[in-house]
């Protein structure tokens, strides 16, 4: 967990940073939505991997969202209009996939339909790549992953300026091995694609990490909080991606995105202060992403850069 | 939660309804099956989704079953006749399950095995309503589902009378957007035509809401109880439908649809008064399944039309 | 729980154990391959069933290793050398796994890299049984099953002596009807099979039950103590084989296969003491796997015929 402090003195971030007020608009902002999710149970479905599918469900029913879950096109597409947002994480692919994803994005980028995509594992596997390559014909609203995966999807999608420096160590397995820092301009460079391919011409991108990054492109906010035993339990990642559906079903992404991370952040310090392992963690962390106020979500740490 | 009284009053429902006497025959039933699971831990196969297929199979362990889960019709007629009851669960559905579906289905009509289905979603996507209106030809025995999925099975199979002025408004995901009161005609209908093609000329329909509906057709009994927070977690209704199989492999379907939607609201009130959000609500109700006993199970609130 | 007495003096063994000594350097060994895991974090890759694949990962984080799932070949042979072993459990079939399980278990042999099989449900199927048949000529590193599986399995690949007397009942759903003693001519006749094709020459198989059994073809280690509570569980059996993967990542398959089941079996007893029911015993497991000190598994009930 870190303090402004020791994130504008540590090695990882060079950036400076201010602590966002309390009476920023955005801050308002984001409590409204907290608010609005409680009151209107929003409908997200989701096109999510084997393992997590149950957090997923139980994270968005715990935030204040309701759940569908579905892996056929013909499924998704008849309430994506129904729904305020879907999500699509491309963790364990099954063959049938590759056109069925091709005909669920498309169908989303057609009828202006908003939608979350968390690149899980980018860059390990062809048939990952060909469905991560062909989402940049019809892009997601927002993108949530972690640093690697969001320096992945940046190749795959060509979005590197030709004077760019970033280099990063690709992937290994499911777990980041670039910090957040190393992927600031990659996840600047797709929240500007998104936006100028979005309906509403506005997207965001979430980099989860130590200190999370939430930008729209232009300003970039990191979130510090959280706690460390997120890693120790599966599927962290891919149910805040899906927790980020439900916000955006009421939201604008900037928004969504913020609000679910900083939920995330509140939520799992709470954990990590009432459990003994990563069994009760995640108990604990259901919980109170369950128990949490939209003001206590709203005064979450918050910097820009 | 609701009582005798604020049931007899509510909007919901205008019927007269009387408590089901403690010395009434059908409690004793019920305590007698409750004591037969535990004793003879039966198993009850199950083809269910991918996002509670986890809690289908804890919940019928901690009810006092066994549980063996597959999608390969060819491992599911192996093992039916070993088991006392198949479960049948169409959440999430994959490409190869309408042929696997309609294969398992016929199987289990001709060799006279029992089953629950779970129509999840029912009236939603197309490859669904090819699966569910196929199981008219090859029937379960139980059908367990909520309100909007009971009234669109009863349309998808064309049970309406010529006279009948029921309406209702269709599915809106996988929540029911229809109450139970609106269901008792579908319900009847439905274990009416159950029963005329299940081997025992007996079967039973159980419509979940917050005040449950159980009928072989004849007889419609009403169960309040339970909780609210079965709504805030992820798999209530599926894994009841695979204790509902746990239980039919020990006890006529009527008795089997009591039984299993009993114990799930004592259970269930037993898990809110113990819990704090929906985390800690699962982990207590899955110990409240393993500790209520028969006789708290038979002694649940049980009403009569 | 069984102690060395009851277990020598019960029905189900008659061969003469004796406990392993403190002194013995196997338990050092087991000591410091628990103490390498958690300071290594080891990538293991799973290709597991549906029902568990959650818990799967979640014990192969609690346990200090890290986990990646996959279904698609690409998939795993991409990751194969980067992991230090992979984890494949039959549990759940879908069509497509025979060709991508013959393609995975191949690309293993061929470039040498560790295994661990959970042939679940051996024996039921055809599917399941092509699928382990397949896997004879392509064999893993270590198999972890229970008593009829290993009994199953030793059939398939026929590995019996013309003499063997040994009988079993075949499968009956998941759970075992054989016991445990009744696979030890199994379990030794496979693991030796195993070595013969192990590019160490090393090998091991776990047989799971009331008393486990740990063998690599030559000595045979008992393993009285943990929970009956573990069969009250799903998945107690699929996440010890997910973790017996993260163990032989950094170390050899005996003991990886000893010091994931010594952990198992101490965890267990510790969730046992501190649950009420199932769904506190699975959160406490958990807890515990993360809690348990390397010492405290070298220190577990050892026996040695």
């Amino acid at each position: 967990m870190s303090t402004v402090d020791n994130l504008n003195n540590s090695n990882e971030s060079s950036v400076s940073l201010r602590e966002v007020g309390a009476d920023d608009p955005i801050r308002e902002q984001i409590r409204q939505v907290a608010t609005a999710v409680r009151e209107q149970t929003p409908l997200a479905q989701s096109f999510t991997n084997f393992v997590t599918i149950n957090l997923v469900a139980n994270a968005q029913l715990a935030a204040g969202g309701t759940a569908a879950m579905s892996f056929l096109p013909n499924d998704i597409t008849s309430l994506a209009e129904q729904c305020g947002a879907t999500y699509i994480n491309v963790g364990t692919l099954l063959p049938f996939y590759r056109d069925a994803l091709q005909e669920i994005s498309e169908h989303l980028s057609r009828h202006q339909c908003q939608w979350v995509l968390d690149p899980v594992a980018a860059g390990i596997g062809v048939a990952r790549t060909e469905i991560l390559k062909g989402f940049k014909d019809y892009p997601p609203t927002i993108v949530r992953s972690n640093a690697s995966e969001a320096l992945a999807l940046h190749d795959m999608w060509d979005l590197a300026e030709e004077d760019s420096s970033e280099e990063h160590q690709g992937p290994a397995g499911v777990e980041s091995v670039d910090s957040v820092d190393q992927a600031i301009g990659a996840a600047k460079d797709i929240a500007n694609y998104l936006a100028q391919h979005s309906p509403t011409h506005t997207a965001a991108v979430a980099v989860s990490g130590a200190v999370d990054l939430v930008t729209d492109g232009k300003r970039v906010f990191r979130l510090p909080g959280g706690s460390a035993m997120m890693t120790k339990i599966t599927g962290a990642g891919c149910s805040l991606g899906g927790v980020t559906a439900t916000y955006l079903a009421v939201a604008d992404p900037l928004v969504a995105a913020l609000s679910a991370s900083m939920l995330y952040n509140v939520a799992s310090q709470i954990a990590q202060r009432h459990s003994h392992g990563p069994g009760s963690f995640q108990v604990e962390f259901l919980d109170a992403l369950w128990n949490v106020t939209p003001e206590e979500i709203a005064a979450a740490p918050l910097l820009l850069a």
